[in-house]
């Protein structure tokens, strides 16, 4: 190699390490979206960001790290210029131009349930199942917002004890439903009809998320179950939900009664659940209190469930915004990019 | 007999038959008290009201029927002049009054938890276990919010199916604190400090409902799983309570998971709780919504559990300020006179 060639080739591979990633968010005028943008900032260090809308919103302007991005509107041209994309997208929008985006070598991180469920989309929890993101074909699914801390409680269960039933009854806050979930809690409270509820939520609970299937299960209810048994990869494993609505802003509280495939002693359960990646016990318990704003998982009200062999009941609080939406999809980013 | 004498008799016999029950209500002036006022005053054709309360609340007058009742300060001797004691006090103060209530003739209605778990004392809720009444010995206890509800959902499974297991997390609206929780959810809502419970409701939830016991279960859970096994007969039956406050005013909700001792078609016990006296199938699903002011147990949300066998969810809500609480009391009352 001569010495002019030597220094190209060193050039190309100074500039391709300080190339800084591309990364673009989809949907960014909605509120995971602004979620996105907010985590992205928090914990990125560095990154070329764009931000795509609908056409409603392009031309807007959002600031990142202190200068104003302008929101473009999406086309089916612009994926191979970027490295990831970040979608905060409804599962109409993703089932159109995540394979695009795909297909033009950008590795899409997706928060909408269309891609959840495919056989060769890994879902992701990094704190469970990291190891999946190496089977990924350029898509990756991000898990409904009570996945997400339900799977993180868990795993340390499952991979001491094993998992033999687990029964969860949710408390969802209206954040869950985007900015549509904030109006509707702000107007009911004022005595407003509702908008997105089919109920006032103010000073009610509401037994009801996404649409009621045949069984009388619902939409959540079914993501809820189907996705914890994928990112587990126990696909047979024996669970039920369900999912409430509740008359507050931010942070799901989960109320899980597992039973365990072997013995226990409490205390093990809860140095284990300690120690574990991702989550913190709350003290004196999981509130959404303590939890809106934070990226941890809590866990706390570790009890014997007395009517029933090797079963424990558990509460677990998380932020949907951000471990059950935004934050969780950084860390697979984070993870993609090698900083993890 | 003489003429006289028979036309005595008769005047007798007319004037114990005209004369009205004597009804005392203790509590007068708290947020139960006054619901039993409320209810007496919808539901009991005709009594002789009197009112009882602290020093503090004595002197003041409350309206029954059209007309103003004077509160007066509770001592011993009052209660050979009473037929029915209405308690809606503290532990502490039925511990003291009721059996010198009792040993007075007086019959108590006491809604605190002071003696739901004693031998002697029936824990009655009609539409389950009126029959219980027989063996009162002068005081009938009144049961938790929640197990009222719990069991006018649970007895007609276990009556046709058998329980084999129970596992609740409830919904618990802040009214079941009584005047303090309405007025901290108020407050905590305008950004105040809680006076009553450990943290702000507003925007909140909390899971820890009662003193924390040593095996890390709360008072209300311990309550709610103990009365359930007393008033269903059942003093085994595998159970086990999540117990938590949402920040709504009235109705508490009960997340359900029951395993039956007997396959069941889900039709039928659909069918089966529709008809059940005292529990109105919720349309399209129980809310605090619609509960909120009745006296009815709306039970939904009936699916089947494919994680166990001979298992199904449901939801359960009802006004806890009534059948949680004053309703079921006059209920009982009513039962006592003969009314029902």
């Amino acid at each position: 190699m001569g010495y002019m060639s030597f220094l190209d080739t060193f050039k190309e591979a100074m500039e391709s390490k300080m190339q800084k990633p591309k990364i673009a968010i989809f949907g960014a005028s909605g509120m995971v979206g602004g979620m996105f943008i907010k985590i992205l900032e928090e914990r990125v260090t560095d990154c070329e960001l764009q931000l795509f809308g609908s056409a409603r919103s392009a031309g807007k302007t959002i600031p990142y790290k202190g200068i104003d991005i302008t929101i473009k509107e999406t086309s089916e041209h612009i994926f191979d210029k970027i490295d990831y994309a970040l979608f905060a997208v409804n599962g109409e929008f993703s089932k159109k131009y995540a394979p695009i985006a795909a297909a033009a070598g950008c590795i899409v991180i997706d928060n909408s349930s269309a891609w959840r469920m495919t056989d060769n989309v890994p879902l992701i929890v990094p704190e469970v199942n990291a190891t999946d993101l190496a089977k990924h074909k350029n898509i990756i699914a991000n898990p409904n917002c009570c996945a997400a801390p339900a799977v993180v409680a868990l795993r340390p269960l499952q991979a001491v004890y094993g998992l033999s039933r687990v029964i969860i009854s949710t408390y969802q806050s209206v954040s869950g439903a985007g900015v549509g979930g904030m109006t509707d809690l702000r107007e009911t409270q004022q005595g407003n009809p509702p908008a997105h509820f089919p109920y006032p939520i103010a000073n009610n609970i509401i037994p009801h998320i996404d649409k009621f299937e045949d069984d009388g299960y619902t939409g959540e209810e079914k993501k809820l179950m189907a996705e914890i048994k994928k990112i587990l990869h126990q696909p047979h494993l024996p669970i039920t939900a369900t999912c409430v609505r509740v008359p507050i802003e931010y942070s799901h509280s989960l109320s899980i009664n597992v039973t365990l495939q072997n013995e226990f002693i409490l205390q093990d359960i809860q140095k284990l659940l300690a120690k574990s990646t991702g989550i913190v016990i709350g003290e004196p318990y999981p509130m959404p209190l303590h939890a809106a704003g934070t990226d941890n998982v809590y866990v706390g009200r570790l009890r014997r469930d007395e009517s029933c062999p090797n079963t424990l009941n558990m509460w677990v609080v998380a932020d949907n915004t951000r471990k059950g939406a935004a934050t969780n999809a950084i860390q697979i980013l984070e993870h993609l990019m090698g900083e993890i």
